[in-house]
């Protein structure tokens, strides 16, 4: 595997196929600091290109998923002096923006267990996730327009996650809501209730993406980002090419000559 | 509050922060007639620019919110001249597909209490509203080809509503559905049994409402509006420099003040 | 009825309004070849410009609508001489999807009875249905990432039918899912459980479909799909023409006419 880099704000510990990402600020609920953006982009840069990564498991600590936005660091942008055209609270909005984005278009596979509070960036990270699963305890709220400013990074992919119809609902009367409506809403995939039954659906997660070849799984990922921002004549052509290496490529050979000598193949195989 | 425009299709009633309109042909169950969308226009054109009037509550006048369009403005249409490339037809249509878009982006949140017949035109407004609630009596369709015409305004919206898979089943079957179907597809956000319970309904958005910042609320709006437009990285950019504005704004300024003391923002308060 | 071609691999039978198109290769679950590709092809290009056709009901033989691709085709091309830069697996791959798009965007109202198998291809066909009923019996898959290859032609489609928040976890986990929760992820519109309930059903969508104009339908269902793909305004332009027309032609003119004489429109009358 990949070297991680170490990190004060995040717990790490691969597992099998997947890296566990544990955001590990439980006394401030686990609210995204300008420096835990820093560590998890710096994780997901860190894996990018390692195939053995095949899926990220991420969750908060202390029973909450992630409550916002740090308010330490909105006081220190504000003490900040603005020089040179930059902007303090523009910057370090924007930079949670696109840690979004690298976790949204990551090759892996995301999981994302959602418990306690899953406020403001804590639901913009959740809906970037591959399979959201929620807890019982689960709370989904945008509060920015309650405090007098506005879920800018994290609307965009409401509208995204859910479309503009549930999204616009939600985010203009400031509602929060819990994980059976997110469930119902298409927010999230899978409702649990309590720890060992959010590891069973880990768990057997983990076996499904352990049947689909990694690359093929990273290709089809983009693929699938790739609808709506582009002609689907383009799209389509691209993917006909992308098969046909895929099918050439040393997966769809192992893949062949496994369901002709009707065995497992080898990235299925335990102890891979 | 801004000055509106004397109606005649309409009924307009001031109530704290929103406008309640009415549509107002109870003997036509409220076809949309060019007069009514101009009327329509005028008052949304009227209050555009003033935050005080933070949400709009629109319904129908007895017992439906709005049958289609007006059968004399389309007989006028036909015995019109045709003359300098103008169609009497086609400017009639599109004036209605106008007012939608126009109801679709105001800046005020959008409640539309939907009963009895929500049809052709009627079907097409209720698409943009932000809390859409169905009463048990409403049926929604778009009866236009089995009249040998096209869903040409409403049709689009229904697709934004409730995306391609569900809508080219309704337009192309013709169906007519209930406001339980139309929870079920996603197209209204709630349903209600009378009078009472829409009522309250409306009662408690509006107060949902109030503790959302008016200006942050109209940003985070438009900025829904955005997504899938243009790019996503130029909107998160745009974002960003939004979220700024509004820290620094009297908005964020105030949310921020009553947070730290622990009170009711301004705009939240009673009696504002 | 426009001539239609001799096929091996598909039978043709004409019932009412309707065309009714059944795979027949249920000794292969009704694989798609690429000779089947061809023939299916072949047939939408023949009842394209023919109003008379309304309706395509598409089903498979012998309790499977499609297993997905072809594994004799996937060999032939293996073996195939790669030459002048043409590569037989991506055209064998590409011609899928132009037949996927071809369907989608064909004139006719399209009615999918689902099946068994509905698996690869098979889903991506169904992702293109006006309306879609699952049998009980239906299995639908993307099992390509667990043979090392990607669902190229499919997956794109199975975005634009659920969007990509479903997309990416049936995608991504390899999943398998029943009618039932096809529904309920909005894949498929209606379930039924067994050939006289799916009989049942069809007859009345045909029905339905009958009572509406066969130009303003097909016309609505060009506009339908134009939605998202271009400017809002220009949609809207262009479909207030459209109404002009509809409103001006024969359609328009028996439609009205019938209105006020109280009679069905000769469209819906039986024996039609």
């Amino acid at each position: 595997m990949a070297t991680l880099p170490n990190c004060e704000t995040l717990t790490l510990q691969p597992e099998g196929i997947a890296l566990m990402i544990t955001l590990n600020r439980p006394d401030q609920r686990n609210a995204m600091s300008l420096h835990m953006v820093q560590e998890l982009s710096a994780v997901f840069d860190a894996i990018r290109d390692d195939d053995t990564v095949r899926a990220v498991v991420l969750r908060g600590a202390g029973g909450h998923f992630c409550a916002g936005g740090d308010i330490k660091d909105m006081a220190s942008a504000r003490s900040a002096s603005t020089k040179d055209g930059s902007d303090p609270f523009r910057d370090l909005n924007r930079a949670f923006g696109t840690l979004i984005q690298q976790v949204n278009e990551t090759p892996q596979v995301t999981i994302m267990l959602l418990e306690g509070a899953v406020m403001g960036g804590g639901f913009g990270l959740a809906c970037v996730s591959d399979l959201a699963i929620a807890d019982k305890s689960a709370r989904f709220g945008m509060p920015e327009t309650t405090l007098g400013v506005i879920p800018a990074q994290i609307a965009p992919f409401v509208v995204e996650r859910i479309g503009l119809t549930q999204a616009r609902r939600l985010a203009l009367l400031g509602l929060r809501i819990n994980g059976e409506e997110a469930h119902q809403l298409g927010l999230v995939h899978e409702l649990v209730d309590g720890e060992n039954n959010a590891r069973a659906v880990i768990t057997e997660t983990l076996r499904q993406i352990q049947k689909c070849a990694p690359v093929a799984t990273a290709t089809t990922k983009s693929l699938l980002h790739r609808v709506g921002r582009e002609p689907m004549d383009q799209l389509l052509d691209q993917a006909a090419t992308d098969f046909a290496s895929a099918v050439r490529g040393p997966e769809g050979a192992e893949g062949t000559r496994a369901f002709m000598e009707k065995r497992d193949p080898s990235w299925a195989a335990d102890g891979d």
